[in-house]
């Protein structure tokens, strides 16, 4: 049985507020608790069910946590419903604390950059492609869905802990500091760019530009970027996915 | 107001078993009707909020459906409680009838194929991304989501009407037959295949099949691929997302 106090905790921590009060968020899933354990992260609580503590995966679990002083707990049919963030519950869950991280963090390699992008699926599974592909660096606009949102964390797949994700207070002070005080080039996929080449390079001083599903890049980032490609297309769809968009880009870069 | 009969039947077609009794599906938003309505699909309803009745975009939509005489109903807030499938309600729906095609139906052009998809978005977002690289024909497995659910007709954004979308009763058998009787070349994605080319072409008589997020592809199907490619990557994630995969092949088909 869990503790009033940690139920109550969990549940705060299904909503923006409570995470960014705390700086903490929860992941859930074997996988992704062992990518937590793998990572720079600290991992403050590990919840495990009780009914499922004897399998192997779990046990590897629940020793990694006891050989780091993490406090385990175990819990019931009952609490799951009080705590669960999806339909089922994958049997583990663990609370992790994160740090934010600005531009100034940034050493080295291409960043991916969403405009108010607000599909939490869409968001996920962005960060996992961009782990996929080497990819360190996703910048977030200031009105982008949270990244410690549970359906972005779980679409990540584990991949929130390799990709360097950076929260900005205001996209457009940034990109144009990453601009003009470190050289950066900012290249956008836009309706009316250049045919995106099937391969290409680009210097480690590149921030690829994203707008959001509903209403592309405003104006006044707009006049930041040096290049624009466009992903040509045949048939009668309006645009694509931002999420393929980027995918789609992400691999032709060699 | 809406009568309780039309409710029910609205209420009715978020279940598969109802969608299939009447081969009946829902379609939101004034993007996505007028999509249906330029289509060879028939249209049974319209479905239109009161207060919107004024709206240019929807004025535009009654026209359409008063000159081919297909029925409007309006609806008032107390209504759209018991017939929205989403948070929001876009202001207007209709019914639209579908029609079950075959792989005999297949006349020309790639085929991508989808073995037990089981995630809304992802199908949505795959039948999107093959309209947009004018690929004709979606085939799906016996086990994969429905691709009348609503979610998965949202977030085709109107693809749905451009591709045709064949449900197999038997993937093996079907893909069997096209192999053998029709001379089709099976090309799969895969993590043991030779590096995906950055640009390629493909006969017109080509299947591109893509195993399931969990799973991959099951033996019985593995057995009939002739070309394997995979997409590699340089970082930590596991594997890509279905609909990313997908999106890079359709996206180098040249």
């Amino acid at each position: 049985m869990l503790s009033p106090k940690i139920v109550k905790h969990l549940n705060q921590l299904q909503y923006k507020k409570y995470r960014r009060e705390y700086s903490e968020f929860v992941i859930e899933g074997i996988k992704g608790v062992a990518e937590a354990f793998a990572s720079k992260s600290d991992v403050l609580l590990l919840i495990v069910e009780g009914s499922q503590r004897e399998e192997k995966e779990i046990i590897d679990l629940i020793v990694q946590a006891e050989s780091r002083s993490i406090p385990v707990e175990f819990c019931g049919r009952k609490d799951i419903g009080n705590i669960k963030t999806t339909d089922t519950f994958p049997g583990v869950m663990a609370v992790v604390e994160y740090t934010d991280n600005t531009i100034d963090d940034i050493t080295a390699g291409h960043v991916v950059c969403l405009h108010d992008i607000k599909d939490p699926g869409n968001l996920g599974t962005i960060i996992r492609t961009a782990d996929w592909f080497g990819i360190s660096t996703v910048l977030l606009s200031e009105n982008s869905v949270d990244v410690y949102n549970p359906k972005v964390v779980r679409s990540t797949m584990g991949s929130i802990f390799h990709v360097q994700v950076i929260r900005s207070h205001s996209i457009f002070t940034d990109l144009s500091r990453l601009r003009d005080d470190r050289a950066y080039q900012l290249v956008a996929l836009d309706i009316a760019g250049t045919s995106l080449p099937t391969s290409f390079s680009a210097s480690a001083s590149t921030v690829f530009v994203f707008g959001s599903e509903s209403h592309g890049l405003p104006r006044d980032l707009d006049s930041l970027i040096h290049t624009r490609y466009t992903i040509p297309g045949k048939g009668q769809a309006e645009s694509l996915n931002v999420a393929i968009s980027a995918g789609i880009l992400m691999s032709r870069l060699s």
